[in-house]
């Protein structure tokens, strides 16, 4: 039986996944060298699409790496001059902090509870975590614009690991942002988007950090629309493929469909007996990651959708047996979602 | 027209590779979690599978990267105490001494001209290129005894990025060996490969790094068949189920066929008046990587053989128009390198 994963990534496939594969065969891009003039031009297709996916800011650029765990450390190594204050909610927020005490910075970190509060901080870096995946904790995009007010000096930097395109962000509100493919972008695992604008790069040219995945390197490559190294180019390739597919749909449906669908999974959870909603405060509830405890733990709630082919997401770490959490991608269509809903209903 | 890859990689993928990837569709391997224990079945057979084909000692472990130039980077953080010494022959094993460098290690470099002679070093690390993709040298099996031998005490550290599985390596003469996919395993780029032995492990347990992709992290991982970050799980598949297809046909099969597409070609080329080998030593001329100076350069070659849909590889760098490069790995047929070295013979 073919499942549907609404894992919180690896996740299920776009839609066009597949099709944008058999062409890339026919093509063979697996074939290409990643310093060919058709690599150049893959890679100059899928950074633009992205762009213009996201509304980048003109001075905005975007570069690969091979995970958002690597881009916590290529950011501690090239923007985090001396400290860090890090803003977390839940165990991924929580290992960012830990990437930048390893490289030997002087980090704080401030827990958030129900409410987010802007906050002065004296770091030289600011990390935020649009969604908390560990949780479904999401920040309000007021919250961006007023850490920018309070820190005008700092950089700011934005996990946005399963929050775009799903959910919009302004990215002039933040100096560094970082995802991977296989949530939103319903691909399989194995690449980081990095987006930085000037005032980043400029910092990472200050520091001269001399990794061959240095900020400085990257852009230095980029700049001929390469490579420091042979990335996964079928996953470039892919991905501007997909970036195209959603730019021709408009981020705007994109993301209404994502709002009504989680209205349905919050609407479904919140007035089912056997679930509570985790996040207590409505506008900080993920619309991508919907986190709920159960009150008799997850096992039969798991095993009844997977039996329907459903595979949903467990809880994280210490909440493993005791949270469900259910991805709502844009891979994830309205009427998967719904036939989720009814299972969920239908719950003994 | 559907072209041939021999470019030395990425290059031609392997006969299986589209099955296989079907298959992994069929079966929804881009969806499942990095966590779960689906992934931990994949990655023990890869493992298991490239432990056999490559008769890895018991003590050895296999673990994955992003790329062979990650490995060089995790090599100086994780393996080299103090000092390291690389024995050179081209551009390859001259970007591991930068890294080397880069990462504040006392490097000693030794260029490798027409013959390699075994020396006693002081390094705490060796560094050889079992074949050198840039210039086509290849080391001879008895090179890496005589440089144990000489060197019990140091580690040694293997390039085998174009040389296994076409290459027969003696693993038990060397510590730490790396090598990426998209060369003799016919795949698209995006995953390195490195094997370690115990003494390679107790090393990288003193030294203590802490990045996410330390050995020690990768390692803890290994012992679970889990990986620190998500990595590129489609290709860990898709590698092991072409390591189990070379098991299944035979390292010495696949070792004989490299050898006669070897020899075929140098004939072909040696004959030619266009062309001179660009190695002189018999011994050191590379199975997988077959390179010529080209008498007039090496224009008017590729675009001849372009238009029969045969892509070979242009020189390294500085060589870049005065010398061809042509892979020779498992994935290309000995029909292929038949008609190759048929066209070659007819260029005017």
């Amino acid at each position: 039986m073919k499942k549907v994963f609404f894992t919180p990534g690896p996740s299920e496939l776009f839609f066009t996944y597949a099709d944008h594969f058999r062409m890339a065969m026919k093509d063979q891009v697996g074939s290409i060298s990643h310093r060919s003039t058709d690599f150049e031009i893959i890679f100059q297709h899928t950074t633009t699409q992205i762009g213009q996916l996201l509304n980048l800011p003109p001075s905005y650029r975007v570069v690969f790496a091979a995970s958002a765990t690597e881009i916590w450390e290529r950011s501690a190594q090239n923007l985090i001059t001396n400290s860090s204050h890090h803003f977390i909610h839940g165990a991924f927020g929580g290992k960012f902090h830990q990437v930048a005490k390893n490289w030997g910075k002087e980090t704080q970190l401030t827990q958030i509870e129900n409410e987010f509060e802007p906050t002065k901080s004296e770091a030289d870096f600011i990390a935020l975590t649009m969604n908390e995946t560990s949780t479904g904790f999401q920040h309000h995009a007021d919250d961006l614009v007023a850490m920018r007010k309070l820190n005008p000096d700092a950089l700011i930097s934005l996990d946005i690991v399963s929050s775009v395109p799903g959910i919009s962000v302004d990215f002039s509100q933040v100096d560094s942002a970082f995802l991977s493919v296989q949530k939103c972008f319903g691909m399989p695992a194995g690449l980081g988007i990095w987006i930085v604008n000037d005032r980043a790069i400029e910092v990472a040219n200050t520091m001269g950090q001399k990794s061959y995945h240095s900020l400085p390197s990257l852009i230095e490559h980029a700049d001929k629309n390469q490579t420091p190294s042979t990335p996964n180019v079928l996953n470039i390739y892919l991905l501007g493929k997909i970036a195209e597919d959603m730019n021709r749909r408009g981020m705007r449906a994109i993301q209404i469909e994502t709002n009504y669908k989680a209205a349905l999974l919050y609407q479904t959870l919140a007035s089912h007996p056997s679930f509570e909603l985790a996040i207590s405060t409505k506008h900080h509830r993920s619309k991508t990651t919907i986190v709920a405890n159960c009150r008799d733990g997850n096992h039969n709630i798991l095993n009844h959708l997977s039996e329907k082919g459903m595979i949903i997401g467990e809880g994280y770490a210490d909440q493993k047996e005791s949270q469900i959490r259910v991805a709502n991608f844009p891979a994830h269509s309205k009427e998967q979602v719904e036939l989720l809903c009814d299972a969920l209903e239908n719950l003994s």
